[in-house]
């Protein structure tokens, strides 16, 4: 069994040196936090309202707190919790969705990432695929025409805030004001920020948050900030949210989340980031990050390779790699392409062997 | 930010002392699994279908064998995965009994979790609540009469395996010789064995696992065997999953899970409770926690409280206590009565210390 680990930690190891390929930061470090792990903090249910005694809520409160200002959420009209990942945060403003417009037709665009096609079948909501443009980002056109022929229902769009291949936004201001032009009142606008909401707001972009035009946005956890445990936080107004919600005796609390019990570590880990680094320090790693992803970039166009980057993105695209590549530096592909990202924790050193090990097999 | 954490761990460390209201185990101890939490391992999609380097699948796959052989699931046809917790467990099965009858009813009784209903309104399906025996179980009485009067659809039946308060057991097999009985085909049953399926089969009970009709079990894994993080495990025909799952290009994975993104330490945590205590252990700690049960509820008795238990079970059920009690002891409440869950980890000592807390309130 000892053994078992041992091997197994190894490996991890070794392979964590080749890992550039999804979008989850290495350079944590919670050793602070390790020990809460002698205990099973449940923070069961809304985070606002007082349950057992062996939870994290206070901390999970000040995490929202920090999210309310950095997504411009409406001054004491917000509602939010710490989830176990980005889909749980999209899962949610979903269903708040559907319980708000229960005849609304979804918009997302073929960009998207796959659990939300799931999500919505999980839903029994209805929906329609949007083109995307040749960056990721949402044809506003096809969306147009769309939503033209389909005026008669509640909308409700999905906003990609940095797609999983190419890490492309889509411009929230510019939907409102599509939707705007054609008298849409029932509408709703959910911005999956997974990976870049977690960072954009430090670089000046809000086009995607509560202040320009957003009804709820989901964050992962594990991603920019980092994390051992799959996490996120899902935000949403909270005048919507209590349409969900009903008084549960026997927990003393409102059932208002997705999954009832929930990991109180996810709530401290989230904190942690936020104080450790500071906005200061977030800062410093975006810019790295961006910083790195332009090297990349700039190394790999050296080769004649076209490859490629949205702004602001820590994503770099490029034709699809060989299977000798994707394998050793754990690439994602989908059809024709492959892309690294340059999460915080990925090294100029990594990104320069991978570099080399391009060049070879060019060659 | 060191004197936030510090003065939290002392509050949860002193409340430690006096939980005995909730269903988690706290003699557990991963130290063995903290070089894991450097690295942020995420078995993402199938269990069973290659996906990422930096994943604990090998011991997510063990831990479903286990659990396999524990539920006398079919040879050769069964799947399942590691989850958040009981919750989504519970939400996969009612989403597959959805997909294979679009049109079932669910049935379930009245001292379901709350989950359930949540659950069911997020799936958007139908459902007639059953009426409770007094021990919690359901009354089959009424689950015949009901059944009778919705002949024309499919079936749905969640079963408890240990309901929320008094940990009751609904039977499996009478339930299917009921469907047997008015000829009724189509029919799903699904056991929420949350709790009390994780250490049942030690006790030679059964009546509630695939060999006994049960299409689908889901247990938690941070109730008996402990944990830091909520987790838990599902487990499916094989043949009936395979309706949900559709192939995702970029995560190289069928995408057949809840959350898509998962924790690998979830696994690697189920994986290592079940190595460590193994059978014995695990029979040694069940023994243990009925026999305090059972001296709970004799000391009780003693002080004239008309408590009491549903066979093999760790729950002591009895009249509303004061909420002074509840408070410091952490208790649970639902209408009238009040219970204390003897997990491992409740000592003798804790128990005495309560009964002597009740004794006083009585003076």
């Amino acid at each position: 069994m000892e053994q078992d680990l041992k091997i197994f930690l190894e490996k991890i190891k070794d392979r964590s040196q080749t890992y550039i390929g999804y979008p989850a930061a290495t350079d944590f470090n919670y050793t602070e936090l390790l020990p809460f792990l002698e205990y099973s903090l449940n923070n069961v249910g809304d985070p606002y309202i007082f349950s057992n005694d062996m939870q994290s809520k206070q901390f999970e409160r000040e995490v929202l707190e920090f999210f309310a200002e950095y997504f411009n959420a409406p001054k004491n009209n917000y509602w939010g919790y710490v989830t176990n990942g980005g889909s749980e945060g999209n899962l949610y403003a979903l269903y708040l969705a559907r319980e708000l417009y229960p005849n609304g037709m979804v918009y997302y665009s073929e960009a998207t990432h796959y659990s939300i096609q799931k999500n919505l079948h999980l839903l029994n909501m209805e929906s329609i695929v949007i083109r995307s443009q040749p960056s990721g980002e949402m044809d506003y056109a096809d969306l147009e025409e769309t939503l033209q022929m389909n005026r008669h229902r509640s909308v409700i769009i999905l906003a990609n805030i940095g797609t999983t291949m190419t890490e492309a936004k889509d411009h929230v201001p510019t939907i409102q004001s599509i939707l705007k032009n054609y008298a849409i009142k029932s509408s709703y606008v959910h911005s999956d920020a997974a990976l870049s909401g977690s960072y954009l707001p430090l670089l000046g972009y809000h086009d995607f948050d509560f202040a320009h035009g957003a009804d709820s946005v989901a964050i992962s956890g594990h991603k920019f900030f980092g994390s051992p445990i799959t996490t996120g936080v899902v935000m949403v107004k909270k005048s919507y949210k209590e349409r969900i919600g009903r008084s549960i005796n026997y927990i003393g609390s409102l059932d208002t989340t997705i999954t009832g019990s929930r990991s109180g570590i996810n709530a401290l880990i989230m904190w942690y980031a936020i104080k450790k680094h500071g906005r200061d320090g977030m800062l410093r790693r975006t810019m790295e990050c961006v910083e790195n992803a332009n090297h990349l970039k700039v190394q790999l166009n050296a080769l004649g390779i076209p490859a490629w980057t949205n702004t602001n993105s820590f994503t770099v695209v490029f034709p699809k790699a060989t299977e000798e590549i994707c394998k050793k530096w754990q690439l994602a592909s989908d059809n024709d392409i492959s892309h690294v990202i340059c999460m915080p924790g990925v090294t100029r050193a990594m990104l320069d062997a991978f570099v080399e090990d391009m060049k070879k097999s060019k060659q």
